[in-house]
């Protein structure tokens, strides 16, 4: 991986609509407002809490619903990325 | 269940009107900010508070009256859903 | 009682003009923000204070004064109700 | 007495102009923000922080400086009160 | 003194124009933000922080700085004061 | 190193476009809000939270992302430096 | 001395734009937020954090950067003051 997120961030890659339709996920409507189905390609190593790091409950692999407008996009290798804060991860779909 | 929420949050399915009627729940007047009837069908791991983790008090079955534009729509296998945070639910209904 | 409040909300059945009277209570004036009297019909657990349930002051069958616009009404076997968080009530009436 | 306030609330009663000659205080001006001078008649058990409850610094029979405008006025038994947060009285006058 | 402040509240006076001037300290401009010297004549016990009470860094008799327009003042037997939070006092001056 | 960053801060010094190129690094878009390349060549201590001071995760030679208006800009012998906090760093590139 | 900063606040003196030239510090453009170098005149004893005193990371003497528009402008013996708190500093320049 060649993009180490810092804290309790995540680096996850969107899934393209036919991988939703497959996974049977069909987000509500085509409100701008919808999550995003995804996959989480690294993960910091968690915020520091009253003194203790606190690792993260998402881990690489892991297929999430997050808020669209979170985060922050970035390309790597001609591959989009989207650098973000766990708490803005709203589920893990499985 | 197909949708894990993370820490504080909550996937609940609401609750049709009729439903409502039966549980003897009626909510007052038709203003848009009424709370909804909603049964829990998924919950999070808990919030880390304080270096530990606080399970939620809700559990997959409670009936549950929540702030109607509260948490976020998704659709999963045809069915609705709503992700929202604990405590955006205000009661449990038995 | 049919609704369970969750952490530190409590449920209230306001009274009406007639029992505040008998009660000796008059509220000042006729101003929109003035406080409300009401019985506790249910309350929370307690909300959870630095890894602590703190349980709530109020009980239910205590007569409270609370600010009018707290909360949420719901409807409940005809029976209105508020929901709202302790904090949100002023004092106890005895 | 008939109305206890709930955790660092203190239910106070506004004191007369002319006492507040008699005990040597005079109010800067006619403005709107001036403090007011009043009796404590109940104190709240204490707010809890960090899981412990912290006493308030006033007692009943207390003479305080409070801002205007702080809290929600009650009346009972003819009587007109105000019950505000402690962090809202200014000083104990002596 | 006959006023107590409450918490982490400091009672000043303010000093006039002509003892800024013997003091040696003279305030930048006649902005309307510009900080004024004072005389500590009351403090408080000091707020309470996780538990325990933490006391005031100013004492009585200290000449202090302080923003304008922090605070509020109440005029006693003739004379007046400016009751404020010790957090408002930028410095003591020797 | 001139600089001495302070707390949580952290000096970097933002890449060329060619050298982002270089590194397989390119960012979406030229939208206003996309985050830069940099180099660290200064980290603070640390900020202190619940009273142990907390090291950063950055280090020196460290190449990050971060976003594009975070920080101040100073220039020092000839050289534009960019000071910001280390929370303002979205994560490291290897 | 003859101001003594309380808590986390420190006392500074604004270099002159030719000690800054001297010194290789050339801040970026005309602009109005640019950060402006200074040297410590005085440091309070530090905040009260968690019931600690947590020193101050500078020290008088030190030469530092800071925000141009933080702190309050004072006059003492005709010299020129800033009081800010220590973090509107952002590095110390050595």
């Amino acid at each position: 991986m060649r993009i180490k997120p810092l804290g309790d961030r995540v680096v996850i890659k969107r899934l393209e609509a036919e991988e939703k339709t497959k996974s049977g996920i069909v987000l509500t409507g085509a409100a701008k407002e919808k999550p995003q189905e995804a996959e989480v390609v690294a993960v910091g190593p968690g915020a520091i809490i009253d003194g203790t790091r606190v690792e993260l409950e998402v881990k690489v692999g892991d297929k999430v619903l997050f808020s669209k407008y979170a985060g922050t996009e970035v390309k790597l290798d001609g591959e989009e990325y989207t650098i973000l804060k766990q708490e803005d991860i709203l589920a893990i779909v499985e």
